[in-house]
């Protein structure tokens, strides 16, 4: 018979997160009661948000608990459903954690088409990455035709989304990536005008070449000193959609951003902003990118882990940017 | 013959200001040209911007050239007039400078009423920095009524308004202000509801104790630590008015704002706004503001500096946060 493999939370890291902080556990699976279905996950999506998650640090969700399943984003087939909404084989996206199997009320759960786009693009371009995307893009970069979009991380899950969208609207979209792979990537195969590679060692002034008419709105998933080289080259009136900030969460201590001056002599709008704030804006925004997807207009990459016990050093990969594109775990 | 006395902008300041940088020269009074005005100045405002136009680095404004005349607002009468819209005996508030006399064509010039406030008032409560308060605490801060609003330089010019304008909005006005006569100040004298000493060295706990429900909106005029123990405090879709960084401007290097995070996860708006890119809200708020102070409804406090000549000493006392409230200079 099957078994549920689950993997928990077994410490809180301070600074860089080891495999040790987490446990895997072998468990029998769980049998759905009445108003329940049992779902048999097939993709684990792995994202940035789950640092934030290991941490007892006030943030905007509550932390995953010591010996707690970690959180995350997951599609799978319903194979068991005592729940009058929902029948065995419909397929689900939603959040049921770092497990192979997992019950559920239902609630969060969306069912989706396996035969419109990949069952997996459910966790990222036609999901809550590529959602935060449109989010950011649209709502706080707040684009105009002919202005220069500069996006960090544009290589991963969100950083693709938001640079072919800005493409899209008639911008010149630059990237930042880490390597010249991945830059070479996001100009060629995702279409972006420019993409400088922060680990060439100058990227004020590789990001000055590719913005000669500077910047006017900003994608931000990185921060560090990633903020404070585009906070430089910010036109007057420009937005930053803040949306990540990886670089600073394996640093014990946060990176002190000098440039918070170019907010003040720019007039510049910085806003915070979590994808699940603006539910409507995310309805809107999937089958948008459904469609984008199915008919090819959208592009992304996948790295793919094999099996549940490959997630935590697949996360430590995704959090020391090895990963290439959207980071996902196959479960079967 | 009276003569003509000006303040020139000798050198550009690295770091502190000191009176070396400034000349102060004599000339002959100016002849208005046909279509021009000679106005006497009677006051002079100094105000923290000034600093960066000192400065060749690139700010909202062009830095004044050396061996200019110090830029700066000033309200005087109106003593020659070759103008068809303007008369001698009239009083105008603009910018002409840090100098006695001046010529003008009237451009930015504003005929005032010396009889409604005290003629300096137009410089302060009833001109920019109130312009400035109202602005960016009802544009850019949106308290709501019941709401907790933070306000750095709490005594100064810009601030006192500020807080008294949250108070009557129903709002938790809490200041930050260095030293306890001025903190005294702002909660007996202007109505805060408290206001906490920088200067004890422990901002974060007693920021923390003063604000029980947390940060809803912060205008900020000082940046540097305090901005970060504010943005430890900030709650979820708090708002961030930023008007002035003034604890940066005489550092040769720009302190680093760790609690960038706090932006991110409490999905804060952080704006930087200047006074006159608002010219519609500006001309809504001095008719208001100029009731305010007719009434005795809103307060503030002038620290007055007695001739031109002191206007460079009285500047750097102004950076270095030794004024209490509006610094002005009396010229007549």
């Amino acid at each position: 018979m099957d078994r549920n493999v689950q993997v928990l939370l077994a410490n809180r890291p301070t600074g860089a997160v080891s495999e040790s902080d987490f446990e895997i556990v072998e468990r029998d699976v769980p049998t759905p009661a009445p108003g329940e279905i049992l779902v048999r996950n097939h993709w684990l999506s792995l994202d940035p948000y789950m640092r934030g998650r290991m941490s007892a640090a006030k943030s905007y969700s509550a932390p995953v608990e010591i010996g707690a399943v970690m959180v995350g984003g997951t599609v799978g087939e319903i194979v068991q459903s005592q729940h009058p909404r929902f029948k065995a084989g419909q397929f689900v996206v939603g959040s049921l954690g770092w497990q192979l199997y997992a019950t559920s009320t239902g609630e969060g759960l969306t069912v989706v088409d396996p035969n419109l786009v990949p069952l997996q693009a459910y966790l990222g371009a036609v999901g809550m990455p590529g959602g935060t995307a449109w989010i950011g893009l649209f709502e706080h970069c707040s684009p105009k035709a002919g202005e220069t979009v500069v996006i960090s991380a544009a290589s991963g899950a969100v950083g693709a989304i938001a640079g072919q969208l800005a493409k899209m609207q008639g911008c010149r979209a630059v990237g930042i990536a880490g390597g010249a792979a991945k830059c070479e990537y996001v100009v060629k195969e995702l279409g972006f005008d420019a993409c400088v590679d922060y680990k060439a060692g100058k990227l004020y002034d590789d990001l000055k070449a590719a913005c000669p008419a500077g910047i006017d709105a900003y994608f931000e998933n990185v921060g560090g000193e990633t903020m404070d080289a585009v906070f430089r080259l910010l036109n007057p009136f420009s937005r930053v959609a803040l949306c990540g900030l990886i670089s600073d969460y394996n640093r014990p201590e946060p990176y002190g951003v000098k440039m918070i001056r170019s907010i003040l002599v720019n007039r510049v709008r910085v806003q915070g902003f979590i994808v699940f704030d603006r539910v409507d804006l995310y309805q809107r925004a999937i089958p948008q990118l459904a469609q984008l997807v199915a008919s090819g207009k959208l592009k992304y990459r996948e790295t793919i882990a094999d099996g549940i016990r490959s997630a935590p050093s697949a996360f430590l990969g995704l959090l020391a940017g090895k990963n290439f594109g959207k980071q996902l775990v196959k479960l079967i």
